[in-house]
C-alpha cells in the first residue's frame, strides 16, 4: 500500500499509539489501513458414497480438482457463502449438513471453513470457474491432482470419519507444502 | 474507497468481467481492490467453576465486560490469535481446550472464532484495552452489562454445556440486535 484509498495522499508505515505492529497510516485523514485475513469457506458434497470434485478452470491450480470453495463476501454469513460458492462452480443443489474442517493457513493470511453438505440431486454442471465437476468414490479420489493441501485434508478426514460414521469439527494450521 | 493504494489515481466501482459483484477497479494498475469479512477471535478462559471477564477500556462497549477477542492478524493462525488477544487484554496465561463457537456477523462484515480455555495460573491482569478483568461464576456474570451478544451466546452455551460436560461445536449467524 502506497496511498490512502480515501484521499489519495502518501501513506506511512508506523506503529499506532497503543499499537504493536507497523500499519500503513494515513496522517491527512487520520486514518488507519488495516490489513487482514480473508476467510475461504465451502463444502464437501455427498451423494451416496461419493464426493462432488470440481476441475479449475482457473489460476492458481488450473486443471487440478478441489472441492466447491471461495472467498467470503462483506454482508453474507459462512453458510451463504458456502452454498453460492457451491452453485458458483458446480450448480449443486446441497444442504449443509454441518461445521467440518476450519484450518489457518498463516503464510497466506487466510482461513479455511468447510461444510459437509448432502447433494440433493444430479443437475450439477461446470460453473464458469470450473472445466468439469464429477462424482468420486473414495478409490477414484485423484490424490495426486488436488489443488490445495486444505481439499485433501479434508476429504482424509471425511473417508476416516465415514467409517464411524461420527464428523468431528477439526480446527488446525495447514503448513505450507511444496504444493501450495 | 476513492483512489488506488497502489497508483494513487481514482478507482471506479464496476463488476469485473466473469465476477457478479460491483468491486473498486484502479484501471491504471488493472488492479480489483476486494473488501472481505475481518475475524475476531478470542478465547473463554476458564478456572475452576469460573471465567475470566475483561472491562472494556475502549470504544465500541467501554465500561461493559467482554471474554478476550480481538481481530486475527496477517500472518498467524486462529489459535495464535486467540492467545495473543488473552495474554494482550487480561495477561492471562492459558492453554487452549479447543474450538468452541464460529458465528457469522454479516450486518458488519465479521465471522467470530471463540475457542474453550484452560486459565492456568491467577497472575491475570487488566491489558491496555480492559479497565479490570476479574473471575465470575454462573450466577455472577454481569448478563446485563455484557459488550457484545457473540460474548453471551458463547457463555450461555458454556453454561449449558459444562452440566453434559459435553462441548460440541457450534456455528450459525448472530442477527443485529438493538445492543450492537
Amino acid at each position: 500500500m502506497n496511498y490512502c484509498s480515501h484521499c489519495g495522499n502518501s501513506v506511512v508505515l508506523e506503529i499506532p499509539e497503543g499499537d504493536n505492529l507497523p500499519r500503513h497510516i494515513c496522517h491527512q485523514c487520520n486514518i488507519i489501513h488495516y490489513s487482514n485475513p480473508k476467510v475461504v469457506t465451502g463444502t464437501l458434497p455427498v451423494w451416496k458414497d461419493k464426493i462432488l470434485l470440481c476441475k479449475r478452470a482457473i489460476e492458481p491450480r488450473l486443471g487440478m480438482w478441489t472441492l466447491p470453495a471461495g472467498f467470503m463476501e462483506n454482508s453474507e454469513t459462512l453458510e451463504q457463502a458456502a452454498i453460492r460458492e457451491s452453485v458458483e462452480e458446480a450448480n449443486a443443489n446441497i444442504k449443509l449438513d454441518g461445521l467440518y474442517t476450519v484450518f489457518s493457513l498463516p503464510h497466506i493470511s487466510q482461513i479455511y471453513v468447510m461444510y459437509r453438505a448432502e447433494l440433493l440431486d444430479l443437475n450439477f454442471s461446470p460453473g464458469i470457474e470450473s472445466l468439469e465437476v464429477k462424482l468420486f468414490s473414495e478409490d477414484e479420489i485423484p490424490w495426486q491432482q488436488l489443488a490445495f493441501k486444505t481439499i485433501e485434508q479434508t476429504l482424509r478426514y471425511y473417508f476416516s470419519d465415514r467409517k464411524m460414521n461420527n464428523y468431528p469439527v477439526y480446527s488446525h494450521i495447514i503448513e505450507k507444502s511444496n504444493r501450495k
